[in-house]
């Protein structure tokens, strides 16, 4: 443990955990075997897995531990002198290197991509040595954590420990509030302003404010009015931007924010499926495809201007990011490369920004609009385009250079629409599920996450980057949401619901699961601001952020990011300390690069504990980052030693 | 009533107001009696008494209504092409009437300025005719307002209708919501960014953001690090600023958002003394001596140019206004001519600025350090130059200048503070106020109105503008502080205390007058957020506003006023329409011209009802206007009518 001084608060005695030993060594087994699972299937899919935990892990699971992380810690001198600002890609965004092709085939089996070197194997069966899950195993694995999610001794033994978590922070920052503030004042220059913080959670077809929308469209109007802009099918022409506004009846003058009326207010909260109708500007989706889709008649180009405009504010805040989520529908194949061939052709690129590609569970729209036939359509259109480029990066050249700024894919879609069927051994395999009726959450996210685990191991193979799979989970609907992502996820968007299963919630934080939260989005369609478990979550100790979901609907002030964390600091009382954390796991969690995060968190940012901060970068004094650190360790050992109480005495 | 069509409430039935009839008549009594003093200590003081409430008050006080308001309805046409931007006094700020100089003498009697127009009359005792108010009459009033204010029935019955008031307004929403938006949508260009609002409360000292503050400092330490700034008394010598800072250990590069240290925190949280020490950047007050005051070794060049940058971006803005409080402490008979030549000498104008004076209620410190020996000096310092400048604008002909955008004053403190002694008929007279405590705040605010009584009668006898008093009331301490607020002020600062009195809440409901809120303020300071009452004094129908008290302890981001409308829209659910009723609502209690307000809110915005609003400047839905019009009018008809009954009923 660090030998940093502060007040720290100590708890003896028998009988820690508040309940029987045998009891105990149950429940600990139950929740030791679940992250044990969890860590599994980050092994796969090349997800982070803490350090911390996983040495508490190994103790009890008698493996020798790991091969430790190879990052050595960097001295005090090589470690300060390394420069906070990342270095610029804004010369040449996307050079690339470009891997020499390698002969391979594809073919969809099972729902999965299987890769086969020669045609010759395909006829043997003899698939490239990659890691295809079976979901026999994924069932029940998840059937396995949902029985221990809803064991009641589990129950009670997980809601006392997050109430001791709870109180112990409460405790902490009684003590040692003081000497927090203290620590931080003592850094020169930094402060919550200039420390990186990253919109962990945004959607870009609603990244821009209403205002500024509004403004833009006002000034495509006045500059580009005669600019043909849209197809008219029912009249076979094209129309110019002026044309448009005269079919809608609106002049440039008349547009306000309030016709716009593209912000969420009292008609949306519950309702899911009026919010998505304010993504049309005037409820037109006439100029939601002129102004917000990078597929249209012009090529997406107004989109790509609004979105540069957009970027061009994080740059001048400097260290303001975000992670903005554009879409691949799944409809059709050549999605992917109409979407790279936009953003190389209107350079669609900043230092700011990174892309995660966020995939919409609508098949069963796909479907009924005859798109595709069945499920597994749906899933090669997203995924063999990865394959084609990850092994012959030429045959895509465009998407090859765009993925360099995609760190991950999102799973979008109202979570609380009832799901017809639940996913079970005999749910239909994606090639058969030619149902008019939509996956279940579970169903998209296993064949979603399978898919990106043999991605990932060839693109490994292939020296490229691999894919974050960070999904939205427990927004709305039902808990097993949450279990799915459990098991699944790298981190997650939302996780609000974690407040009704106090066993999901002490894993999600014993395995330091990364949650985006977005209290204003939630305000405006779940839950209510007051209701918003955000700082009972922090102060447990999860491993939270802020993110805005969309500036476009729930904001009002041009610092959209910064409006959030204002709110927040003010209705829950945050202190300097506590935003500067939330900023610190916003970088974490975040897509960014390994070698940016040197940069911005420091060069020994993945240690453990203290040693890994670097105040004079995040601002986050040490001793916040100890007590964290400590307590986690403090968890992890009561419930491992119960275990391994239980295995001595079976050995004695 | 307006004919205008949406869906109204009716009640009907007897025994509307639930409680007996007899009972009614008495609390009937006592209510009016309270609003017919009000409107008699508003007509001396030449503030504002709505017209609508004054109707009904004459149907029962047996007089002839008041002739009507001179304003005539304006025509559509004429009221449509007036422009809703007022002209810009930008060009010569300070050009201003010189009315003639007319010999007199002003002698200090009784805590008043008299004024005499010969030394024989002074001799006789002969003084000009103006009100003078004398103490025991306001005691005695204000003797009867806290007798209503305490009564048990009235206490019910007041209860009773602001609950009614309350459900009023939630059915309003619940059937005319969607008609509202409607109608707000359909005016062309306006929206929620684009009508005037104004920052009815907020002090200088402390309205640029922490981030702004900071960044000027750095820039200043860059620019003129050479520069004398302050004159160090112990060393007898002038420091430059990089001296300043040497002294303080602190380089340029090490200050930060944290070291400055202005910025409310958990340590202020019912401790206004802590909050005041915050307005020293880094403890210091040195710097805020160099930073932040008129008068110090630079004349206050520095906090001029922090002052033109912050209005600049108002001006930027361009629909957003601020009403500065800026000090004058009475300590020193020349603190107004220092004042106004700091002003004009750095030509401290912008169009989106108007000035109040704020008086802090600090006696015992300037008693204490030998400024003054008795209250009566301090009132003496505080009024004889604006006696003087009336008289004879030539006197201090800078502060006649000035003066021009000086709307009125506000008294300000810590009112929780305890208060040694009432203010009863026994307190020595101001000139015989030698002891070395500080005097109650309703001794403070009596002879702070009972001057500017006189000093606005004198004014507008010389075609000069008259000042409002529009003093901090309610933000924490003694109930009867609004009980004074009441009589004496034109519209108040905080009020949040009116929670804890229904009776009161219910005559500032009645007579309409205007609070400005800052629930962030209040969040920091005394109130947590969520408890605020402004969503249901809000929804009640009270006059408010919002506002943001003091950037530099309570934002976050740039824009602190709209941060302020964003979060108590998120967090109270606010409409766009709720919204822009505040906005409309903090232009009709601002210290704006007329003629301003003619321009941003229409040509008769003076009249009652929907025919003043125009919704093409306020983007507030007549609907609204005739809702809270028609509510008041039925409300002033229960309380009115019940006394007429009994009236009748003795005459028969």
């Amino acid at each position: 443990m660090s030998e940093l001084d502060f007040q720290r608060v100590s708890i003896s005695g028998e009988g820690i955990s508040g309940i029987p030993q045998q009891c105990l060594q149950d429940v600990s087994s139950s929740l030791v075997q679940a992250l044990l699972l969890r860590e599994k299937y980050c092994k796969l899919a090349m997800h982070s897995f803490p350090s911390t935990t996983a040495k508490y892990l190994c103790q009890v699971d008698d493996q020798s531990p790991e091969p430790t992380d190879p990052i050595m810690l960097k001295t005090t001198e090589e470690a300060s002198s390394h420069p906070i600002h990342a270095p610029s890609n804004r010369e040449n965004p996307f050079e690339c290197e470009w891997q020499e092709p390698v002969d391979c085939i594809f073919k969809m089996e099972g729902g999965l991509i299987k890769v086969y070197d020669s045609e010759e194997n395909v006829d043997k069966g003899q698939w490239m040595d990659l890691p295809y899950l079976d979901r026999e195993t994924f069932l029940a694995d998840h059937k396995l954590i949902h029985s221990t999610v809803t064991n009641e001794f589990i129950k009670s033994f997980t809601s006392r420990r997050l109430t001791c978590l709870q109180s112990r922070f409460t405790l902490h920052k009684m003590l040692n509030e003081v000497q927090e503030l203290e620590s931080q004042k003592s850094v020169p220059h930094r402060d919550f302003y200039n420390v990186r913080k990253v919109d962990t959670h945004v959607h870009i077809a609603c990244g821009m404010s209403q205002k500024h929308l509004l403004r833009f469209i006002k000034r495509k109007l006045k500059t580009e009015k005669d600019v043909q802009v849209y197809y008219d099918k029912a009249k076979k022409k094209a129309l110019t931007l002026s044309e448009v506004f005269e079919s809608l009846n609106l002049t440039p003058y008349d547009l306000n924010v309030d016709t716009l009326d593209v912000h969420a207010d009292s008609q949306t909260f519950h309702r899911f499926d009026q919010f998505n109708i304010k993504f049309n500007p005037v409820g037109e989706s006439k100029l939601r495809e002129i102004f917000i889709k990078t597929n249209n008649f012009i090529e997406g180009r107004y989109f790509a201007e609004i979105i540069k405009e957009v970027a061009s504010d994080l740059e001048e805040s400097k260290y303001q990011n975000a992670e903005y989520r554009i879409s691949i529908y799944g409809r059709r194949r050549d999605e992917w490369d109409r979407l790279a061939k936009w953003g190389l052709r209107n350079k669609v690129y900043s230092d700011n920004v990174r892309w995660l590609i966020q995939v919409p569970r609508i098949y069963q729209i796909h479907h009924a609009n005859k798109f595709i036939s069945n499920f597994g359509e749906m899933l090669e259109n997203l995924f063999l385009p990865l394959f084609e480029v990850t092994m012959d990066p030429k045959s895509h050249p465009e998407l090859h250079q765009f993925l360099k700024y995609v760190s991950g894919f999102d799973s979008v879609d109202d979570e609380s629409k009832p799901e017809g069927q639940a996913f079970t051994k005999d749910t239909p395999e994606p090639t058969a599920w030619t149902s008019s009726e939509n996956p279940p959450y579970s169903y998209y996210l296993f064949y979603m996450y399978a898919n990106i685990v043999i991605l990932n191991n060839l693109r490994r193979k292939r020296g490229m980057h691999t894919f974050l799979f960070r999904p939205h989970s427990g927004e709305a609907g039902a808990v097993h949401h949450l279990v799915t992502a459990f098991l699944l996820a790298e981190n997650i968007s939302h996780g609000i619901l974690l407040k009704r299963s106090p066993v999901l919630q002490y894993l999600f934080y014993l395995a330091q699961i990364g949650i985006a939260i977005s209290p204003l989005a939630n305000n405006c369609l779940f839950l209510s601001y007051p209701r918003n478990p955000f700082p009972d979550f922090f102060a447990r100790g999860l491993k939270l952020s802020l993110s805005t979901d969309g500036p476009l609907q729930f904001h009002f002030t041009k610092e959209p990011l910064m409006e959030e964390y204002s709110i927040a600091a003010q209705v829950w009382k945050l202190t300097r300390c506590d935003m500067c954390e939330l900023a610190r796991n916003s970088v974490i969690m975040s897509g960014y690069e390994e070698e940016v995060k040197e940069h911005w968190l420091g060069l020994n940012w993945r240690k453990d504990g203290p040693a890994g901060n670097d105040i004079l970068r995040t601002n986050v004094p040490d001793i916040r980052v100890a007590f964290r650190y400590e307590t986690l360790c403090q968890e992890l050992q009561i419930i491992t030693n119960a275990i391994k109480i239980s295995d001595d005495a079976l050995k004695t």
